[in-house]
């Protein structure tokens, strides 16, 4: 057996991040503390958030073009809103040679596997999902271990599979655990796993603002419950345009489901509040 | 000005608990961890738990009745579940002295009241509500900071308003921050701060499981969501039984606004579900 890395586990000599926020911002931070790093690059559309990236000891050079940026890179990551994300990719398909592997870190898969598709570079893009992040925003929200130990799906069209493996060896060397998916599987999961905790989280924080209930009344799982009600809209905005119907089917069977559950304690029916309790417990521990 | 503390201020020299869980077995456990600590004995009605807690080092005692527990304690905190908790009230009425201070950590103030009035303890009994807690149960799930930073709300009846300031005095002693309330205030705030957002995440938690969606699939904020879905039913059965109306009326008002942000995406209308984000996050950060 030979010690020497295949061509799919050999590591990116050099790595381009488009955007400097929390998941940019944190990816740069995680790279530029290893052993063995990469030469790291960054890009923001922001002046600021580049000096702060460039005075943390995070990257090697942060040109004010992303064009600069990307040049000479072999991993180009995209780390900026869906929409944002979208247009980079295209515009990178021009502004760097085949070899250069793309990947971006948005929360929905199948615009971006359609911007590569359409751009021609479906051959060489990797989506990655990262599902880790902050309620929080911009570089100051970021943290060199924020990939510790989190689930990074990554989705690849036919030929682009042996990059998807260096990809998926990228991840690990940040501490993150990178699974393949199905980019329409991974957009309907995270419309249930992600985006409908999110609205649930905005509606529950709407219901106790309006009873003048204030954050700083609440307990530890209240607190829990309306964390993601922080959350910047902004950046949630492209998502919920390109979101799968799976979600508007969530929130309609969540109303059913906490409307059935008023009408329970309505009426004195503890025995059915229990059986919800026990079944979601039991979800819970996964048996 | 004195430095000797006042009698409101006095530490109580020795504590029974009665309940080891979550609660109690965190407060035994804290009290034993102080420098100047009072004696403490504990009671359980489950053996094996009073032998984990000795085991522990967070007993001084632990004998098998409790009213060998109680006997010669200056403060008497009871830590079961709340019918349960009512009932040791009562019985408590007759198994200590006047001079006993009683108290409890039930999370709803109104029924313990009305057992305590009932019994005529109201004097000397003052309730508590400490908002920390565990969604796992029993003594493996205590921890000695457990009480570090949390609100305990404190409900005293007329002339056991001095005896509330002991007891205030008690919950500094391991960290939190007591602060006086009506018994009805708390409970209708408790039904939004606490209750409300229980059953959301059983809710979610619900949807999620019939998506057949695992607990491992979804993201930090996910996991947020769901974690009091893990909660023992047991407990909260009879919290809900007691629960104030605005419990009710709470989920209604979510189910409304759940099913408004499902029409609303249906729609497209997305600057209606930015103007929700953004009125959350202001609440969120108290603006």
């Amino acid at each position: 057996m030979s010690s020497h890395p295949t061509s799919s586990e050999r590591p990116f000599a050099s790595v381009a991040i488009l955007g400097l926020g929390a998941m940019g911002g944190s990816l740069a931070r995680a790279l530029s503390a290893l052993e063995e790093r990469p030469r790291v690059v960054g890009w923001s559309p922001l002046g600021a958030e580049r000096d702060a990236a460039a005075n943390a000891g995070a990257l090697d050079d942060a040109p004010a073009e992303w064009r600069d940026a990307v040049s000479g890179a072999d991993l180009v990551v995209v780390a900026a809103p869906l929409a944002a994300s979208c247009e980079l990719i295209e515009g990178l398909a021009d502004a760097t040679p085949a070899e250069t592997t793309l990947s971006d870190v948005a929360s929905l898969k199948v615009p971006v596997a359609r911007a590569a598709a359409e751009a021609g570079v479906q051959d060489r893009w990797v989506g990655s999902h990262p599902m880790t992040g902050s309620e929080e925003s911009g570089f100051s929200a970021s943290r060199p271990d924020l990939y510790q130990g989190a689930r990074v799906w990554t989705v690849a069209h036919g030929s682009a599979q042996d990059r998807a493996e260096r990809v998926g060896g990228f991840w690990r060397s940040v501490g993150a655990r990178p699974a393949a998916i199905d980019p329409a599987d991974h957009d309907r999961l995270m419309a249930l796993a992600s985006h409908l905790p999110q609205l649930v989280s905005n509606a529950l924080a709407g219901v106790l603002s309006r009873y003048d209930v204030a954050p700083d009344q609440l307990g530890p799982g209240g607190v829990d419950m309306t964390r993601l009600a922080a959350s910047s809209a902004g950046m949630w905005r492209d998502i919920f345009e390109h979101a799968s119907p799976e979600l508007v089917r969530g929130l309609d069977e969540l109303a059913e489901s906490v409307r059935r559950i008023a009408d329970t304690l309505r009426k004195g029916d503890l025995e059915t509040i229990e059986r919800l309790m026990d079944e979601t417990k039991r979800w819970s521990h996964g048996t």
